[in-house]
């Protein structure tokens, strides 16, 4: 059984690598495979995940690679974490917003629409090289951001097996259970929505709904469920919601408040994760390879590890594991289309995926769900057609940025920026 | 037959009258019935009405009363058209907007929401004497503005015969006539949305899509779609939408520009309506009811009567007319509830009224009518709730606001202004 | 204007040329084409009509021939009413059926299950010829049997625009005009269906629903909505139905009555009509062209001009008309696919067809248009995949059949008999 | 935590006492009581069962009562598992349906429908008791057949915890096992349909889709998949399915062969039943209580109690437990509506009980499935509703009789025979 990890030279690298080394026994892979268009970082990130698993009696051999095709090649499961452009692409997309005052963060608004016309293309032409040389049964483990989105390209363009995976849901079900003085096994959840567009809306402890007590908690302490790179605003006037939103949707729900923080921000996040990112591979090119460091929380990410090997381990041990990931809807949520990639607790066996029903969803949340698809469809079409009103018209229909003049502006300079080619 | 104008003392109803009258064999009806809760408008506007008639031979008999049970007596046809709290309310519901930065229209945005907040229990009462008084055959035509929202309210919790009308599609079908150079029984048109928020998708003259010519001679002059009462932003922009949207979208398309340009202006059309108004009944009371006042066309409103009429002759003719019309959705568009009010082409006749369906919507369009029908279908709970937390999530839902902060601010001022009683 | 006749040997063609005739000022074609693959049939016929139209002042020229392309090329209607294999297959599909005790008429069971076996091919090859020679707006109107099958062969396989016809929601309007002792314009009809499995199931006569008063006068008189092809059995059962259901549902309500029926007759449908056939090819070839021969009512397929020339007149003059058509479905009857064929009432104008949308079906009713439905879907696949397996599965599917081994036997038998080649 | 079985003088209940005992540890029951209307039945087999737990050290007590509020006050689970009428009752179905060449087995066929009719008002009546006095968030498990129908009728009538629950998928899963040599954590099914008509579509052992060597092994020996109560016909015709459709669709493949089979035997299976049973009782009197008597394999109803167990573990344990079960189907199985009761894999855990989505269903079952939903939909109606008309659009609506005059008569009879009240 061989893993490839598609963008092995992210500093987040090596806690993945700990979660195949901790798991191995659920996950047994006989290699892994990192590849990286940057030989570099490849190197030292690379080689901090060799001296790893070294410490481990060699484990599973890790192979590094510039070469797609030869990382590709026979995988059985295949984990894309790219980041086209890179971290100053990302600084980009933050200025870019911050001087429209929108949100330029990675995933949502203006620069997770970027991104997203970015990555698209290339997600796509490594989709290619997987079905040419990749096993016929790869399962494909997205954590490339905006994730929603590039599941959505390749799962409407590709019949590959493909499933988007984000840390939110997980850390937030982790964070309810510390809050609840007690572990995941005691703890089912019920969540839905999409990709950093989604919302705990129930937590049952031993069948009893302690929701109303985890909002009353978060509302003692907004800092509960909060991320590294989101900032948090007024919690308070979310508490009739009776629900704990995922910490993106702060940026819809306090769109004015965030922006204004980010822009009296001295740095951007782009910045803060480049000089991070620096420290951590001066750290990675010289451990022994005994611990993660201590850093890597700064960077977020948190439990993101323990998100894909879930996957992979209900998976491989056909265990019938409900784990909340992206995936086409097929019905999950009423209103939503079959094909639409949604973010639902699902059922993962020796089958696959397949996602568990919602029920129907509460107007507060569902009209905010179609609109941001309807976003999201509209972005996959632009990032294909290369054409300038197909760019409009995905960024008028996102909510946070909605206006058609401020939209045009965003993507005449974004062409410029970053080249885009859009006619 | 009898026909009652419930807020038969706007200065709008004689445009009514007029159609009553010379469309009155086609739609014979035996009397008519004004009421209004004001006597002094009510004397004032329909005894210009009365006048009218007697110059055409008194062909039917004008009633005038401030007894709403009286009026609705017996009633065929029931035009409702009221104000709860007159301009002067929605005098404050612009200024509250503008101090937001929002738009407060008496439609869309935070304007909207307080008029219906106001209208929905009261427009509720009267259902509730229409059942108990009318024919149990009777029609609601209903204008009273937000006419989607209110025409929900009344499907929603009565089993009486009710559409919502607006004299928008008619006038852009009339514009693109006018344009095109031809009249009505050449053209047939493509729209779909919801009230306010509705696209003119083609129009065929004889066959022939001639929307692109139609969007191209807009590009030329702006003002072609304008209507009174909607500033015009940059129109330039929305030429690669290749439709025609109906005017209120530029309060979604261009919200910056239009916030802006209502801040500057002196007046709010609140204002500037009442002072048209204060002119319209000084005309009225002294004018012999030979003709309708030039000054009406500043209070737009424009083919309003049309609107009525054409739903009644095509009933009560059996005409299988086809009219732009807010009913329940039932399957024409696809993504919407059933029981979801849109603003669609439907077939009339004896039957009734039943939605022509309008097949896949555009991913431009869909995602932003799901988002409104939601807020939409909020605002009609908060309504009757009387709760500030489903007001305040009513409006989140609302793309026009979605800021939790600004909703919750919005919210309690209007709760005072308006004595809402919210809790 | 040019129109073409697929099939125009058929004794019904000079019913359709009558109708050309009689509405030439509604639909002004300037040449008639006739095409039959059967030379003699399209002499005595085609002649017959040329005597028609001359005796008119040769009001538009008719031409024959027997080559499809020079029939097709720049069409702009195409009326498809062909039978491949003539009556002589029809009658074998007729006696198969009776062999074991089956319905072996040409549309529903059995014979309809041949029959489509045998056409979709054909008028595939049909339709990739009207791609290449015809106008790019060329309507297609499909009367071939059975015809909602072959219209969801044509929509599910091209991108043309065709509608399926039949003369049986027409006939059964004019009838219930009859009985009711009004005309059409007085009445307007609920109708909800697939093609030959369709209910009446209100008439509003100027807006009172009559459906009650004509069921008591079917009840009282069982022929009132027979028509010459099908057996009439207990109508009185049907009483509480409380709709008209169209006559082909009695091979459904009544099959095993029917089935007796059909066996005790001294001779098929299929030699019935090959009689008639021979003694109108006989009046054909000998008549001026004055007049219709009265024994073609025999020939069954009343008011099929009238539907054919009611749609094309919509069409071209733009007229709105409500005709009940065979179109996909896009919402108009819940429960079916937006792609599913079916038989309600549509708008028709230069825009096309769009069908009304007929609301929630009673149980009664959408469970078998269900079932019938997929075993529709599952004929075409079979017609083209031409695998036993697919036939066996679509005849299971028809719940006249529903018996595997029965099913079985009939497929082997067919595809001997008409040499299917299905492997 | 208490459990209550309403029917406990079933000579099934032993062996669900028996799975309350071997896995009280997963299910610990402080007390079980159970409730008959016949004493002498109850006084017997409850006996044994109270001898069963003595052995096991009294694990739980044991209640007798034949007072259904005493049983039901303060329950926790509530097993349903009642037959109106009796196997007599059951005997004359049988009989009532041979008469007219129809499957009269007590849950498809008229014989489902007659103890349908019977048994609503009577598990109706228990609702609104379990409503009064067991706990607040109490579930009711229901055995009773047909089980699918009785589930719908509570589900559309309360709003109760109720699911509906089977033996017949566990069997097959763990027949599937025993061919392929495996046990049952190693499988994973993909099963989809209603109560009684349900598909195995697929099954995974680690991953891989067996299922075309179970058809094979099916093909090779027919009575791999039959069960006691239902006649095996020609199965080698089903091979082209390449799925293990549930026993009881036989009725409706082999309808003919099954029927005849049926009229051939000399005893109807409620006598055969009605012998087991009385000497069962007779067994159950003498025993001491060591073990199940082996005779109860005739009996039918294997996995009755793990089934129960399975769910109620599941629960109880917050396992996250995948179940076939019978539920609402929420979007589960696109086509058919929200609210109809559909038999599909399901997680379980404190939450309750939610649907796996199924994908798309084939057109081979979903037409099928959409008709006989619709039959017992019209069914729960009847049974309620004492129309002698709405019974027979039921039975017309069933595939297995569809003809009205067959219908008519079914009801006649059956109303004479049960004194079913129909007007």
């Amino acid at each position: 059984m061989k893993a490839a990890v598609i963008g092995g030279g992210s500093t987040y690298a090596p806690e993945l690598v700990s979660g195949f080394i901790s798991r191995h026994k659920e996950v047994p892979i006989d290699e892994l495979w990192m590849m990286d268009i940057n030989p570099r970082r490849l190197e030292i990130v690379g080689g901090f995940c060799q001296r790893m698993t070294k410490l481990k009696g060699d484990l599973f051999p890790i192979h590094l690679t510039t070469d797609l095709t030869q990382a590709l090649k026979d995988a059985d499961f295949i984990i894309t974490q790219i980041r086209v452009g890179g971290q100053e692409a990302r600084h980009q997309d933050i200025l870019l917003g911050l001087r429209h005052d929108l949100v330029g963060q990675e995933t949502t608004g203006v620069g997770g629409f970027g991104k997203a016309m970015r990555t698209i293309p290339v997600i796509l032409d490594i989709c290619e090289k997987i079905k040419e040389y990749s096993s016929p049964d790869a399962w494909i483990l997205n954590f490339t951001n905006p994730s929603g989105i590039i599941t959505q390209a390749i799962k409407d363009h590709t019949d590959l097996n493909a499933i988007g995976l984000c840390n939110v849901p997980l850390s937030m079900m982790y964070q309810a259970a510390r809050v609840l003085g007690t572990t995941l096994d005691h703890l089912s959840f019920d969540w839905v929505g999409l990709n950093h567009l989604g919302w705990m809306r129930h937590v049952y402890q031993d069948g009893q709904d302690r929701m109303l007590e985890l909002v009353d908690a978060w509302m003692a302490d907004p800092d509960i469920f909060k991320v590294a790179n989101v900032p948090t605003a007024k919690v308070s006037l979310l508490e009739s919601l009776n629900m704990i939103p995922c910490p993106y949707l702060q940026y819809f729900y306090f769109t004015k408040d965030v922006v204004a923080t980010l822009k009296a921000k001295p740095k951007t996040r782009a910045q803060e994760v480049m000089e991070i990112d620096a420290e951590l591979m001066e750290i990675y090119s010289r451990s022994h390879g005994d611990k993660l460091p201590e850093l890597m929380q700064k960077r977020g990410g948190e439990h993101y590890s323990t998100a894909a090997l879930n996957v992979m381990s209900a998976y491989l041990n056909n265990a019938a594991g409900v784990e909340i990931i992206n995936l086409p809807n097929n019905g999950a949520i009423p209103g939503l289309l079959n094909s639409d990639i949604v973010e639902v607790p699902a059922v993962i066996d020796r089958t696959g995926a397949r996602p568990i029903t919602t029920g129907k969803a509460e107007a507060e949340l569902i009209g905010l769900m179609q609109q941001v698809k309807a976003y999201e469809r509209l972005t996959v079409k632009a990032a294909l057609s290369k054409s300038k009103a197909d760019a409009l018209w995905a960024l008028v229909a996102n909510p946070l940025i909605g206006d058609v003049t401020v939209a045009k502006s965003c993507i005449d300079e974004m062409n410029e920026i970053f080249d885009l080619g859009l006619e």
